[in-house]
């Protein structure tokens, strides 16, 4: 009846469609790439470069498909949290924090390396050349880890002691990630920004704060939430919603009051509830939640968001250069931590493999150097390839790096089953 | 990490709360409504009045939460197809039509009657008085269904006879409305917009080409997708997905390119699939991707947006006797409409209860009627009362339309059980 009303509101009925062909593209294409053998989410990713701006243009990113993905996001994270071991994460912490530390010096210094053979003119109005060489470097240092979660959880390895020391390692990263862009921002100091060593520390007492926040919370959470779920022996909606309202506010809380990604809330929130006695129930239902909309939502938006613009010679050279530092960085970087560690050598490379993915993390740190001075625009489009390629390229080396010897996939179904993609 | 990257992106987390506010008061206002024996679906209207500009104004209407309301209510009457039994619907087809003709016409008199009394001098610019006041009628036609199906599925009656039968009118009430609002607005003529029978026509030819449209698509899916789906044992996720590409694309499809409601078209897709082997499954699956988030999101929004005016004596005279004449017209049309199909008394009461809630329609008819001089802008308050009350009226008046002489509810649980609110 709306639509009689008046013709210029045609086009308000478009995320219909939008969300139509995201979801009709994602499983086609998901279903193709498991064909070949090679994971569903690589076909989702490559669904939206397909839609994008990139090839036929026929989707656009809207306001409601930004939510609905970083919405997606927060719920896979929530459920890497659900299902995660804590028992487990306790002991691969250590290792965790060993594989980070190395996952963000190496790639920090191969991007800088690579940066100095072709950035080496001092230019007026910007930072050093030293500072503009090391934040190639910080742009590297950033894992995404949610195409590696989805990866895992398709294989079922999400819950191996790789994929434990993985997350873990992620979440880390995440936090070295603040505190290293935020001392070489503060370093940069145009545009009166950086108050050099006060926002650095500011930064880390909030990072404090927030994992004293967390731990508290999600204690208490645990603690009334396990009790007020298992007083009824039936399955109730309002526990899923209820879980699903603590997972929303963390996530905010973590952005918000302390700088922290909303992501890493939502794991700490998906841990609080991982040992409940309805921690399978609500797996179950944000996996429908998930696969329905917010993940083909979520993996088709990151395509989206590609587009590549014209290069010149020395620059393709460069992203070329980047692209293989970027995933061999993180490979040795993270696979030597893990050796460090006592982990095995198909372990480590497991490990480094999981690591290499990087999203729109590192998109939104190179506007904030290009912003602030510390790189020039003409980078853009070689940070742009490397978070494309990684992101493409990670659950295809996971796939080979989870294969047994004998060329046999040693994935265990561990999903309960009956339903399957 | 974004967060610390540029505060001023503070604000752009703010979806996130928002929906945790969202499905945390309308489940707390669903579970009080329903421990004094009230639908739950007035709990979550109601929550959206308190969280929105009305009462508290925590959560403004984004884009992000019209859209995901849309789906829901796009999703709501897909589910509501999938549970129609065609047999069924099929026998009270006739009934349906009579009682949206019926449903349509007393509605119209009574808006007509009640303007007269207050609307009665002619104002330069606008359409005549006359025209005026048989506009306030065609106001008043406008059924909103989704709250009647919610409230009949939680109370396990939306397969009912009469659940059949309301369902049936409301389809036909929205055609009935796109051509009365056509007929009217091409006698308005100003700005340049009524070609008179010409539009009718075309409205009409519209409507018509819709349903032989539907009927096509709907009898070559239903036979590719039983097929296809009937191949395999297993509950596959991909026929899910399958589907709900289906029910999104009739949707966009009726708006887009016949004007007819999307709601209706999603009711066409649902209907598609309901005589399948995975009707049971897919209606499972959506109800679950319902509860977690559609469903809460579009009952809350219906309240987030409500804005009450200030208003003078007579226009809060006008509103209540309006607001009478909005629900006893619904129901003795209705309820007569369905007197004469040979229903029983106590049906014919419910059917006619179950007319009674206006939606978003109103607002937009009204809307446009103001845009084309056909209403007063004063008249706005009285009409957003209408669409409030009646909203929120509607479960109340189902609730004991069904219930049982002995004062016992007749609810018998029609979900698949397992799972409860």
């Amino acid at each position: 009846m709306k639509e009689a009303i008046s013709n210029v509101m045609l086009s308000d009925y478009g995320y219909l469609l939008y969300l139509a062909l995201i979801l009709f593209s994602t499983k086609l294409f998901g279903l193709l790439t498991k064909r070949i053998q090679l994971p569903q989410v690589v076909g989702a990713l490559a669904a939206g470069l397909v839609l994008g701006p990139a090839c036929f243009g026929l989707v656009t990113e809207t306001d409601f498909i930004k939510c609905v993905s970083e919405i997606g996001v927060v719920v896979l994270m929530f459920t890497a949290g659900l299902e995660t071991d804590i028992k487990e994460m306790k002991k691969t912490g250590l290792a965790s924090l060993v594989i980070a530390i190395l996952g963000v010096i190496v790639p920090l210094g191969a991007g800088w390396a690579i940066s100095t053979i072709f950035n080496t003119e001092e230019t007026a109005g910007m930072s050093s050349v030293l500072m503009q060489n090391i934040f190639i470097g910080v742009i590297l240092t950033a894992t995404s880890v949610s195409i590696t979660v989805e990866t895992l959880k398709e294989m079922g390895k999400l819950s191996s002691k790789s994929g434990n020391a993985i997350i873990g390692a992620a979440v880390i990263d995440d936090i070295l990630g603040i505190i290293v862009l935020t001392v070489i921002t503060s370093t940069a100091g145009s545009g009166g920004e950086g108050s050099g060593g006060g926002d650095i520390l500011m930064t880390v007492i909030k990072i404090i704060l927030f994992f004293v926040f967390a731990i508290i919370v999600a204690l208490l959470f645990n603690f009334i939430f396990n009790k007020w779920s298992g007083r009824s022996k039936k399955d109730l909606r309002r526990y899923v919603i209820i879980a699903f309202v603590f997972c929303l506010i963390m996530s905010f809380s973590a952005e918000y009051f302390f700088g922290v990604a909303d992501i890493t809330g939502a794991f700490v929130a998906g841990l609080a509830l991982s040992n409940g006695p309805r921690a399978n129930y609500l797996n179950n239902r944000f996996g429908t939640l998930s696969y329905m909309l917010l993940s083909p939502v979520f993996f088709a938006s990151i395509g989206l968001q590609v587009v590549l613009p014209e290069m010149s010679m020395s620059i393709i050279l460069f992203s070329l250069l980047l692209l293989v530092g970027a995933i061999l960085s993180k490979i040795v970087g993270c696979g030597l931590g893990a050796k460090l560690c006592r982990f095995s050598n198909k372990d480590s490379i497991r490990i480094g493999a999981g690591m290499v993915s990087r999203g729109e993390v590192a998109l939104i740190v190179a506007s904030k150097g290009a912003a602030v001075g510390l790189m020039k625009d003409e980078y853009f489009a070689p940070v742009v390839i490397v978070v494309v390629v990684t992101t493409i390229i990670t659950p295809i080396l996971l796939k080979f790096a989870y294969k047994s010897k004998n060329g046999e996939d040693e994935s265990e179904i561990q999903t309960p089953a009956a339903e399957t993609k």
